[in-house]
């Protein structure tokens, strides 16, 4: 028995072995073919390559993959070296293949201590190699591997890849589309909260400002009978969720340590962009709150969703919460 | 390219079956080996096969699932016609393979408008043919078929497939052990909140207290420096989540509506006990907060962690949370 069981599984891991090849080649075929009218067909392969290597990283290692610590916040924000390793061979490729191109990457950028502004003169990648790093180190199958290209500072094209799941999203404006395995998607059609399955993140926020903004907009959002909430741990994964309508709606950044950088948004914005997915800011101080779309990649927050009106529901409610938040009471636990 | 482009994927298609053809005997094969000497080794392999089947019509769904209604909660909680479907098989082959078990299924429950009792004196089957149905419907792949076999009216096998992922749980405390795809697994070992990954959710609660108690639990979660807080959308996958130790704890219940049902825990609780997971109870009314374990199939709610001690820590936090709801005030727009 225990003989039959291990060639059985010997002939399965064959099978699956030529099944990834097969797939591999298929989907840069078709990456290929949808974006071939667009300017960034080029791009749109190699970081398409680079995402599918990057995610056979990610599947090879599930748990415990060794992490050491960002930036001394008790073990909250880890880095791998799946992280680093991807991002070596994406920014080492990016470099050679188009060597008048900038690029920002997580862990760069990290090691650098600040976010580099992108400049809307020069191409500019903008690389996560690990979204979703909590999910990865503890090995829930939820992190993706995110190549965006700014082109005038403005996402141009998102190559998305969840390896766990085998899913590679491809989208740019400029194409017209977005595509799921070589599959067009569009977003959810909810208009309003009690038809709609809402994403959000409570990403490193742990002070109890910052605790009490995060429950007092959740509270805000049940309160309008949203139809489920969900905190998947990946805004990338959240984000192209939203463009093929698995989320209606997505929601972050409401203090300070919750809020999405350019490598969150870049890919999964222009994904987003390119079906035409509404994106609204959150916070004042660049944009008033009426002032409409205005999001940047540099943007410290945002709503998104399928429709203008559910976005809109959305952040009344969510800036609502906010409104209200000095009435939760956060233990004095928090920091 | 086109037409090389519709060769190439029909390829991969055709090396796709062979491969979910090979895994499937494979899947078998290994449920049979590793629960050879268990009590319940016919029942697994017929619960195995069933599970696969009901996975693969939730696969073949995707978006768009046509959904009804339950019980006029305004859309929340839905049934599609896979639930039923699935059940449907479920229960079909399970009375015809073992004629003397008793069976609970979410949906024959549903329809009778109660919760069965899970009687200790006859083997009863406890299904749900699609746990995560939010999930399902709107077409996020976080959806499991759970197929439970409690004995003396406590649960003694789990089978649990995520179709998406491809991946069949399966364990049972007489065989000292739970599997995933044929490889034994094991809980997290965090002992504290700042190193665990905690998964929750909030169900169909949407009532102000309900909201005020789920918020204050989360901020309780969040004040004591959790690593991470995740909402998944499936109880049965957070439980086996926390048997592979991908989450380090799950807790859920705190109001009523978020309270898990016998169908929610029986698979899960099977293959959590069978690898040594700690289940706590959180409503005093039965158990007192200090009596142990005392978890039964009927309990509206529990923490669950890979360690006691970590499972204590939730439960003083989500305690904690519970006793001091009444600071957080719920917008008026609550019902």
């Amino acid at each position: 028995m225990r003989a039959a069981l291990a060639a059985t599984a010997a002939a399965a891991a064959v099978a699956a072995a030529i099944y990834v090849r097969m797939r591999r080649r298929d989907r840069l075929r078709w990456v290929a073919a949808v974006l071939a009218d667009s300017p960034y067909a080029e791009e749109a392969l190699v970081a398409a390559a680079l995402a599918l290597e990057c995610g056979a990283a990610i599947r090879g290692v599930r748990r415990g993959a060794s992490a050491v610590w960002k930036d001394g916040t008790g073990g909250i924000d880890p880095v791998t070296e799946t992280d680093e390793a991807n991002e070596r061979l994406v920014t080492e490729t990016l470099r050679r293949k188009f060597p008048n191109h900038a690029i920002v990457g997580e862990e760069a950028a990290a090691a650098l201590g600040c976010v580099p502004e992108i400049s809307p003169s020069v191409p500019t990648w903008v690389v996560d190699p690990v979204d979703g790093t909590q999910n990865f180190v503890h090995g829930v199958p939820l992190a993706v591997v995110s190549i965006g290209l700014c082109v005038g500072g403005v996402p141009a094209l998102g190559v998305v890849y969840h390896a766990a799941a085998d899913e590679l999203y491809v989208g740019a404006p400029s194409a017209g589309g977005a595509w799921l395995n070589g599959e067009r998607i569009a977003p959810d059609g909810a208009t309003a909260l009690p038809e709609a399955l809402v994403a959000t993140d409570v990403g490193y926020e742990r002070s109890a400002e910052g605790i009490q903004k995060l429950c007092a907009t959740s509270a805000a959002v049940l309160a309008e009978n949203v139809r489920a909430l969900r905190i998947f741990g990946s805004t990338v994964l959240c984000l192209v969720w939203v463009a093929c309508g698995r989320c209606s709606a997505f929601y972050c950044g409401v203090h300070k340590r919750d809020c999405p950088k350019p490598w969150d948004w870049c890919a999964g914005h222009a994904i987003c962009a390119a079906v035409g997915v509404t994106f609204l800011r959150l916070d004042g101080p660049r944009i008033a709150p009426d002032a409409g779309d205005g999001f940047d990649v540099h943007a410290g927050s945002a709503v998104c969703a399928g429709t203008p009106a559910l976005a809109r529901a959305v952040r009344a409610a969510v800036l609502g919460g906010l409104a209200d938040r000095s009435r939760v009471v956060v233990p004095t636990a928090a920091g």
